[in-house]
């Protein structure tokens, strides 16, 4: 097994290391992991997130607490825990049922398929980029919103990295980046990778997106998905929806980007994806760089973490392998898609 | 003359004192405002805020520096320095232009003058209030954008004093507070004042509000305006374009309230409207209660203090002594509203 050295996480086979991402932009501190109740700590407090990166993560903690010596029971517990760490990304159920499966072979084999699962994604991430970054004509200006990219995946990214390949085509592109609200991940996060790579941008408050869609300054918008329903219909992070419908109204091309391992087979619709609500105190003000409240003591707050954004609202779906506009979507080609998965699967 | 006290304001016709709104909702300190000069920085600090409230507070800072012996010339450069303080808010330009042109009478009529603003924008709260709140039905939902109470006026307040006199109608409401980045008026003043009054409320981030009337829990939305064309098309605080946008699309009721001094007769549509820029800083992070970054040093922003909001997306203006629906207001009903109170005044 090769070390695995990215952006937000290190694995050399005996040591697993997430950056902790709560610190950034202008902390640069490494978490040692070494127990899964560590990860599930690290992915409940948003040290480490990002639907693809914390699947990946969760699984090489897991394996990695077999192989040192852990007990079946309690690495099959750990593996129950981490599975639930967040209810709405749907990689983690995926990585965890692939290890739950497979927990009473050698501790070897555990390892191996851990990274395997950390390869497929890295793959993924590359197959996204070459498919989505097609899109992206010469001279556009690009809105995303949170964090899609080398820090939320083990690749280039999802929404992200689709951006991150056109410039590296030398295309001439401009980002405006939704802060994203409350947790920041666009002006902590995708400004601080953006910064990294050189790619102009402009770091704008999520209301203000809708007024540069008026003025015509945003041509085309990629956004990344935790949880993607059969349909289309798929949960992003709170604020995905209000873009979508912006972007309806104004007539602007809206992208998601996501793995199939994004995908979730069981869920037909948007309305059977549970979406996550966190802590009051990250809408009475900030949790992260540091913890402050601005607004008054106890008051109530709504802290959805994710909403559902419906296919009507989405121009197409980009996955690794193939991109879905919505009449396709709206036809079954995801189910489709599942189907021939399957089919694969069953075969192997 | 009496003594006036108010939420934001206190003058007893010789000391004038602005709440500084920047240290809300835990610190209530008022600040002397000495000066003109002092009173140009409380409003571009917005210590001081709220177009209602500024024309108020600028005209009687103007006039007690002429009372306490201000030379005539040193008045009307401070008269024309107040007047452009904040480019977008019309009330300033109004009550300054309404002060500038009797500045050369004797300094006990200034103050009257200041005094005549003051009391006519008590009266046009009362007024919205009675109009606004006949609209609101027992039992709904409401959502505000940014601040528009007490603090932004000197009465009950625009949107917000429609709210309050429909809690104290007795109808039973509930309000969702858009926190409204960047400068969180929502956040810190609004939930403040909505605490004062005993309203239940609800503190959202501006980018939720969509996912809310997708979930049918708005029934109503009501915001204020810093600037209204003759057109119907009007300036508000950042984010409410998104929020009218959105209302539109989940055809959710949009009203706009405004006193007819936020009318700006010589303003045909919305494109006339100058919308003022603030300092990247703000976005970056935090401006008040406390200082703060969390975006990478020195990026990039996009930093508009409003937005336009065209009539094609309001239900209906309310004004303090007439509600307009979007199809009076297309015919024409604002500038009738014009030529009657122009006549008027050429009359007395």
């Amino acid at each position: 097994m090769k070390p695995f050295y990215h952006m937000g996480i290190r694995f050399d086979g005996k040591n697993l290391e997430v950056l902790d991402q709560r610190q950034l932009p202008d902390g640069e501190q490494w978490i040692r992991i070494d127990s899964p109740a560590m990860m599930i700590e690290a992915i409940q407090t948003l040290a480490v997130r990002g639907a693809p990166l914390i699947g990946v993560a969760a699984a090489l903690s897991l394996a990695l607490f077999r192989k040192k010596g852990g007990h079946l029971v309690e690495t099959h517990e750990f593996g129950m825990a981490l599975r639930k760490a967040r209810p709405t990304a749907v990689n983690l159920m995926w990585a965890m049922d692939r290890m739950l499966k497979i927990l009473d072979l050698r501790p070897e084999i555990l390892l191996a398929t851990a990274d395997t699962i950390l390869h497929e994604e890295v793959s993924r991430s590359e197959g996204m980029a070459r498919m989505g970054s097609e899109l992206i004509r010469d001279g556009e200006n690009i809105l995303t919103h949170c964090n899609t990219g080398g820090l939320a995946t083990v690749g280039l990214g999802t929404a992200l990295g689709v951006i991150r390949r056109a410039h590296e085509q030398k295309k001439k592109i401009h980002v405006y980046v939704d802060e994203t609200r409350p947790l920041l991940q666009g002006a902590r996060l995708t400004a601080w990778e953006l910064e990294k790579c050189k790619i102009p941008y402009t770091l704008i408050c999520d209301n203000m997106a809708a007024a540069l869609m008026r003025q015509k300054k945003i041509q085309r918008i990629f956004v990344g998905a935790d949880r993607v329903a059969m349909n289309g219909d798929f949960a992003n992070k709170i604020g995905t929806y209000s873009v979508a419908v912006n972007a309806k109204f104004h007539d602007v091309d809206f992208h998601m980007v996501a793995p199939t391992s994004t995908l979730d087979f069981n869920c037909e619709s948007g309305e059977g994806i549970p979406i996550e609500e966190r802590k009051a105190s990250e809408v009475r003000g900030l949790a992260a760089p540091r913890e402050m409240r601005w607004s008054p003591q106890d008051c109530t707050v709504w802290n959805p973490s994710f909403d559902i954004t419906p296919v009507d609202l989405v121009t197409s779906i980009v996955l690794e392998h193939s991109v879905h506009s919505q009449a396709e979507l709206k036809a079954g080609s995801l189910k489709k898609l599942r189907d021939e998965i399957l089919a694969a699967k069953l075969q192997a």
